[in-house]
């Protein structure tokens, strides 16, 4: 079924609209930000759209080697080792990169058992001894303090482990337990400077609002540091498995802005954190790196939804995750995988890494904002606008924006940046070749030439104060849009109206 | 006015198609080598098209400050400076490219008179010292071969001199002195080493016939040396000036073909001569750097249609120029100035930048062509096209291409990289944006962001021996296009139909 | 105690000298190939040295995700997993590398125990069924010549196992259990295709000439494939353990080269494997990662002369390993940690590097040999050499070498390129920086420029057919030199005796 | 002659030193830095020094194709062409530089007549008609306010023209004529923006002291716009002539540096300039590029002094200049050939490179200085050095410096950065392979071996408040260090003591 709206827009309007789509980006655990594949994606990503901060788990396990123990004098000692700390840090640090830092998991010397998760078996026990543990976290950062410099690390929030709330995250999701953690944590990180910024409880949607009240009520009875919360954000049900991977429905954005607005009113019922910072240290869709939804067109546009309203109730909401170097659930067997990231491997990118590119554009000085479409105006009076079509059933669906905008008189031209299933979909050019495991570099170079945004660029007179821009969108479109004066002004000779092929 | 055409195709058959698009380019006086710019456009054009020589006019001009004089002991001497030619020759040869040489034009120390050619002053009369000429010569050839080998030098073309047919490239269009500097030349050439392959008259398409006929004669009675015959074409009428630019009147694809063809008859009417290669050393359709044609997709099909049917008469056919640093006419004062550049500066590329692109990828062994497409067969049964739709006339014109392929049963990829005035036209963009004269770096990124084909897939079926495939090109539309088998293997789980997005 | 000694050298001369230094180079487990500090290593050293194979551990690990198994229907299937095998393979065939393969080691879900070899925990246990590890090997082969194409997997050599007769490396050292891996795996890669050439037993000097004996005698006795022989071969004595590192003693160059010298006769006496190669699949001075030996200069000169005599009796000798990204003692906590790389991490060349840079450009054409040098001699009549004093005991200890050449009349150029412990020694610049674990960038910039030969020239005139060259070596120095003629010849007016600063 | 010589220094101490040695350099006329070799070595001089500024000729020669005449309607209009002119500045920007604007020389069709200066061909003629010179000043600084921001432009300064004191730079050396030029162009430019600050007289060392008092009375009494006065400085007498070259007697440097004190005192002697910036926009030791003297190790310890006392007097002091992209002279013949450059053809540094690079690290913070070395301290308590040893005579003539240093009790390291003419001398290695004047790349790749600095560290122990440093210096041997204390933390078990070839 098309649709057709019209709206009408004056760039002298001023809406709410808080973009804060760059602040911050997934990744996949931190041994994998020594990969060269990942170093490539995350190079591109940060040439293209450039975020400011990165998160992710297992700055502490044990393949990032930071943690041992020898014995010596009959005692057992600690020793630290930062050479891949190092690495890590170094290279996003020459990408633009901040760390938002997740302390966890627990490294094996540390640790009280033996039930981990994942793929690559992250520990995620309770440490063994307390004060140890907080020696770690207090060595890490004095480190980091040496080698980056004081005032740079107190720019990085901290954020304690990771969905506590979920029994595979943290054994038996033990809320003292945990709150024991991040209050020896937090703690501990205070005690280096006390102008780091540290926060929790990093939960996901599940028994959540008993979690984060808990959480709220033990931190100001037990006056524990908390400079901010964290919390995660998915929109689907349930899986059903089939082979390698996991199916599942989509919950309405409506219903995903629900679950963060809750979580708001939560904090701002305690006086003493009302107006806190909520930052969503993760979202997606779907859960599940098993899921082909992330790499669709559908994903880009309900991202898009999503980017343009998440800031109403949160600080920042950080993408989970920039590329599908990524072994939560093993190794891919395909390049495209159901897996998270803005880019699949080959740094392809996928529909909704347009999503982030086209916010990264926008600014925050809206005009217009409603659940299709969200424009902003600069100083140099340039409106730019990023539209969606949202289309989970089947069948043709286009929906045809009008804007009617207060304009002054002259020419302008009309930029348009389209993704939508026709034109930037590698998923169905790899689909059409026959869905290859292993692609030869000749499909992968095809596969990339078909996940570009088809530009175009069209000119329209204002007479009379108005002028009317069409976008029209087919099913799961994603459209950035520039409009903006042309001083149009011909080399001596140069007649455009003789010359094939240009618009007179 | 619309088209459809239908056309059946076996692969099995063979049809004639000397594919030589790539063989020689041409380029911009040897100095501009020099440049940095120019450094990048050709690194760009040798990456993705990759031609096999190069072909510039100024080699011995004094901006190459090869021959230099002096006095000593009462007498002028000569002394060589190969600082520039190496600096050139070798960025050539890092791009794998070799030089197919054109002889001249003259140095000022060595010159009969001044008349010079071109806003960059190129001197064209003879010389005033033939042995001397002959002298500067060998020497060049001679440090070529120490620099890069007997073996290397002896496999570029070597050619005498530029469109001596013109008064304004040879004083007074002086037939027998040319003949005498073709004699001269030609013969140090030889004395370097016998195997080095030189040719003429590199004539212009201005009284060609007897000036053709009158070299061979010359050649022929005077047992000159001559490997190969080169002539040049273009297609285009007297131009009307207008401020910097010059408009013209472009002659029909037969009428530009007709002429090669009575060259042709000319050499095989010797009986000596009859079969000798003839090489386009320069092509276009427009001869004015100042002519708009060159920047529009209207170019890119005419110049698919000669891509197509010039290896029927020509060894080969060198497009005249690969990019717009370009100085014959003075420099630019904007980036699309119609140029002969396949490449705009700003290496932005231009439609017919895609022609070449897509001719180097078919090989040659063709199994259908005709005045709208040509159709290659590699050896693993994968299908390659390129066609056209000429459309000089104002007004819709769609052309469908309906092939009717005899092919096995089963599943096939077609895959379509289109190039047309609405898809991949540069030159549209720019002017809706005014038509700035010094794009900002981000105007720059737009225009290249149009200036890419627009790439697609999709799948068909074979079942009784017979798949259709439908090429639909909008007015001056040129389409590359894959046909190849697929053979689809999903991972265990991943399900396609239960995917948004993707072909069922 | 400083020494001088005087050689005679003829360039008429010819002797025996087999130079097979850059045929294949050692790495990290194959998972350390994804590493992009990895990658940057080895294109340093592909560019400049290049070596031509590439062999690791690790293969089949579960770290590379290759194998894995899912009931269906009641039964355990297996599927194969390509993604980072491609990730790899592509990666060297890119920086011009084949695999020297070796099959190893056993995937969790086919081994028949849990014993593990490493820090990473490779499995070193036999397959619970042998019939699906020839499906594995098999699998894989199939899908390197789907990928690569038949004619290039061919030329890849392939090696069982590694080190068998340590029970760490092979449960038990069970010689029985290997020679039935043998068989089986031989067998499935001729079954893949007999033209690629299969060998073992990759042992290392411990009980070694009864294990090459009996494999021997029991590929004679069952007619199992065998196109080479593989072993290992390390010069140095049980370690001393202190903290992180070990401490060894050196054995002569003699000892090391005697004990490959009994292996060639162990094979020889086999008539029908007589003169069969002898693959060295990994040397180095110390077999420990964690000796910092290999860090010093002396290491270089030592390994030098090692170059020089090996390929007596070997047909290639693959230094044990190209980088310091390695971790089968875990992961150094400092730049410099006597881990076995050519490269220290941060792509700082040891000494070592210098040792392949000389010895690849010699060449095989041999004029002089003997304990402290070797002279080639190249087509052009350019004389190269490499010559070194290994001194491992404390004290000045000055080697002179004075050449007395018979050469033509004129002059000559000598070039050096010296290596020692004063001129290219990043380890001392790194020990008087007070060893810092993490360098900052600046530090480890300062390290690299003291890690480059001191190249220096001075020319000498040879009158009656004699030239002498004198090449001083302090402790533990390593000089490559060329000697050249040179045809001088000034620019008009360049006076260099006028010039201050230049030789006379 | 030997010699030794003894200094105390105390690190709180704090002496006079103006350290401006990058504010801005030289270059080749500005169409040159339209070339590849140009972008190349600019890059590489902006990398490892870093310069802010940039100056050189012919920014509105013909070859830069700015100012252009048509006829309409019976005039001659003017037109303007900024395609160059962008291209340069772009690049320049994208570097990180900015211009040091030198207006200059006179378009052809602005030109009153037709001599020329270089072989490139500079026109030096006053304009036609000055109101048309004016617009075109006023044009381009328009053009350069719309391109890069009217905040930047107020950044560049501006000079008026080049040398008019001499002959051949300023038609007639015509004073009343230049300071005409002076005012109109001056006024033009502050048209533009009033807060751009102009200068000039952009005179060199002929009849000077008469033409910069008379500048400055002119503007004094014609209340002419005047920011700056600029001058030009060089260091030798007239040259003998041989073939290309030119040799030249060396000024002392004291004889150098009196000559800036002349201009000082006489721009003091005018109450309203006093104290007013002096710019030395140019200086090098001889202006010839024919001089070989540019590429020796003399030069580089010469300009070393210079460098640390110009500041006393100027405000800043560019050398002529970073590269030898140049054609003054024409084109050099061989890629030592004199010229001015820091670095040769080939992107070689040659000796005087590396004097910039180590001004630039030194900062300002002097605590000591005089004829031989200057030496610096940061926030950190770093030392930072550059001693020289200037010998234009032959013969040995070590120049030993031993400093005593206050320093607290500990441990220190001294690295050394030695350029001397045996470890890094280009030219040398060049004369003595037998002066190609066409190197091969691999002789190429050795030259520039050769071409860096012999970098070296060692240990220094105090226990007593006294630190004795030595640096030993050959003849015209440059050398920058540094001295910082050392915190030594082994690793567990890391025993330096034990290892062969590191310090003790």
């Amino acid at each position: 079924m098309d649709t057709r709206l019209n709206y009408k827009v004056d760039p002298m309007d001023r809406v709410e609209f808080h973009n804060n789509a760059c602040f911050c980006i997934g990744t996949g655990r931190m041994n994998l930000a020594l990969r060269h594949e990942y170093h490539e994606q995350l190079k591109k990503v940060q040439e293209e759209i450039g975020f400011s901060h990165i998160r992710g788990h297992g700055l502490l396990c044990d393949d990032m080697a930071v943690y041992h123990t020898y014995e010596e004098d009959g005692e057992e000692k600690a020793e630290y080792n930062f050479t891949y700390l190092d690495m890590v840090f170094d290279d996003y640090r020459s990408m633009g990169l901040k760390p938002f830092v997740e302390l966890g998991f627990m490294p094996e010397k540390l640790a009280s058992g033996d039930q981990t998760v994942f793929y690559w078996k992250g520990n995620v026990t309770p440490p063994k001894d307390y004060d140890k543990w907080a020696d770690l976290v207090t060595a890490v950062i004095e480190h980091w303090i040496n080698r980056y410099g004081r005032d740079e690390v107190v720019t990085w929030p901290f954020e304690v482990w990771n969905e506590p709330n979920l029994g595979g995250f943290w054994k038996g999701a033990d809320m003292p337990e945990y709150f024991k953690l991040y209050e020896v944590t937090s703690k501990a990180v205070k005690k280096c400077d006390s102008g780091i910024r540290v926060g929790g409880p990093a939960i996901c949607g599940v028994d959540d609002e008993r979690w984060l009240r808990s959480f709220l009520e033990y931190c100001s009875a037990n006056r524990v540091p908390l400079d901010f919360v964290t919390r995660h954000a998915y929109a689907t049900e349930a899986p059903q498995n089939e082979g390698h991977y996991q199916y599942q429905k989509l919950r309405t954005p409506e219903a995903f802005i629900a679950e963060l607005n809750t979580s708001r009113s939560i904090i701002d019922s305690f006086t003493e954190y009302a107006g806190m910072e909520m930052h969503i240290t993760e979202f997606n869709t779907s859960y599940t790196p098993l899921n082909p939804i992330h790499d669709t067109n559908l994903n880009a546009a309900y991202v898009a939804r999503l980017l343009s309203e998440m800031g109403d109730t949160c600080a920042s909401y950080s993408y989970w995750t920039f590329g599908d170097v990524f072994e939560e659930a093993g190794v891919s067997f395909t390049p495209f995988s159901g897996c998270f990231g803005l880019l699949a491997n080959g740094k392809i990118p996928k529909p909704t890494y347009w999503a982030f590119s086209f916010f990264q554009k926008l600014g925050e000085n809206a005009i217009f904002r409603n659940e299709h479409a969200v424009i902003t105006k600069d100083g140099k009076g340039i409106l730019r606008g990023v539209c969606w079509n949202i289309a989970e059933e089947e069948g043709p669906s286009y929906l045809t924006l009008d804007f009617s905008l207060e304009l002054e008189k002259g020419k302008y031209v009309l930029i348009q940046k389209m993704v939508d299933e026709d034109t930037c979909n590698p998923l169905k050019t790899w689909v059409n070749m026959g869905m290859p495991a292993n692609p030869a570099a000749e499909e992968l170079k095809l596969i990339k030439e078909t996940a570009l945004p088809q530009v175009s660029t069209k000119t329209f007179e204002v007479m009379d104060k108005e002028g009317k821009v069409e976008i029209k969108l087919s099913a799961n479109g994603l459209c950035y849009f520039e409009i903006k004066p042309v001083q149009a002004k011909a080399d001596r000779g140069y007649k455009p109206e003789w010359i094939r092929g240009v618009d007179r």
